[in-house]
């Protein structure tokens, strides 16, 4: 059967709702994600998220060229040649309190900057296209080396992009001073509705502008 | 380079922007569209929307299990063997001045119901999901034999699956009542973002609520 979540809803925020580990019903995630990739980390905490009824945000599927699919008798039909795509958006988006969500993740062993080769250009022209329909876009970065994970406006990405030609880097410094931390969390291990949250928070308040600001110069 | 959007914001309606119909960019779909499948309409129509700013709403790749890649030298990554695997949300959603749409296309050859059995039960949870984050979901109906296409909201969808427990049919005459002609267009053919227009003005007049509603006997 269908159930029509009940509780919690476009009022409360996810940090009020933080309170309630260890009532939901899916949740399984508790120890051990130090060593989790930054996909599987963002999979688990939107299957709590789901859970929980805080959010519903999807990875999109692999996007893929089928070319032949064969139809054995009496079994599941098997692609036997298919390539993969360029996926032309980012990898995931949904709904978190009313708000259109957008972004992609990305790892980075560096850690003193973010290298612009990490992205195409056509995800900053999608981001653009959402920041530009009043959606919230961002991307997560993980400094892997670092263990942190930031959550980086969409404005600014697409400032930076632009002014660099979406060549050479982002000095990390300067990216902590425009992003958002994911702060430490225990489940799931990866928050990121709270960087969301302070983000929000920001725009709303009038602090920040959705659209990308003048910046200053940088390598 | 990247250009960031300007000109149509949250402030004006599809329709109105409809008037604009010949300055856009990545036209290309004037005639001859009466034989198109629904799915086929829906993509030209995103792709009139997402090139004159007016919304951002893509269909999710299909998702496909990957078994086995070979690697041939100095040629792409080549899918050997993979499986369709069960979609577990719907296949459209996107950004639409400033709100998160979320839906499915279906085709029926039926001229009195729309049968039950078109939708699957997670596509079902899974509206329910966005209507209670405050997301506008709904099917775009398409009836073949009738050449027309209604968008029916989720809020109804879901009264009648839990009513019926999935199963039996929706007549006809029951889903006009509740739901939004997609009027007659010429460019995109399938101008289904009015029908959307029309849904948000009576949820936001209060004429509609995006929760279910008790609801009459019906076969």
């Amino acid at each position: 059967m269908v159930n029509y979540p009940k509780g919690v809803h476009q009022g409360q925020s996810a940090i009020s709702n933080q309170m309630k580990v260890g009532k939901g019903t899916k949740r399984g995630l508790t120890f051990g994600k130090r060593g989790m990739g930054l996909e599987d980390e963002i999979n688990a905490a939107n299957d709590y998220y789901l859970a929980d009824h805080l959010a519903v945000i999807h990875k999109k599927p692999t996007p893929v060229t089928i070319v032949k699919v064969d139809y054995p008798a009496r079994s599941a039909a098997k692609i036997t040649e298919a390539y993969f795509q360029k996926p032309s958006t980012t990898d995931y988006n949904g709904v978190y309190q009313g708000r259109y969500l957008d972004f992609d993740a990305k790892e980075t062993k560096n850690k003193t900057v973010f290298p612009m080769k990490n992205i195409h250009e056509h995800q900053v022209q999608h981001l653009a296209n959402v920041v530009s329909q009043g959606g919230i876009g961002f991307l997560l970065i993980k400094f892997t080396t670092l263990n942190q994970t930031y959550l980086y406006p969409a404005p600014e990405l697409v400032a930076a992009w632009m002014q660099q030609e979406g060549r050479g880097s982002i000095q990390l410094k300067e990216l902590v001073q425009q992003a958002y931390l994911v702060k430490a969390s225990l489940n799931p291990s990866l928050d990121y509705l709270t960087a969301v949250d302070d983000y929000l928070a920001d725009l709303e308040s009038g602090r920040r502008s959705d659209r990308p600001q003048a910046r200053g110069n940088h390598s």
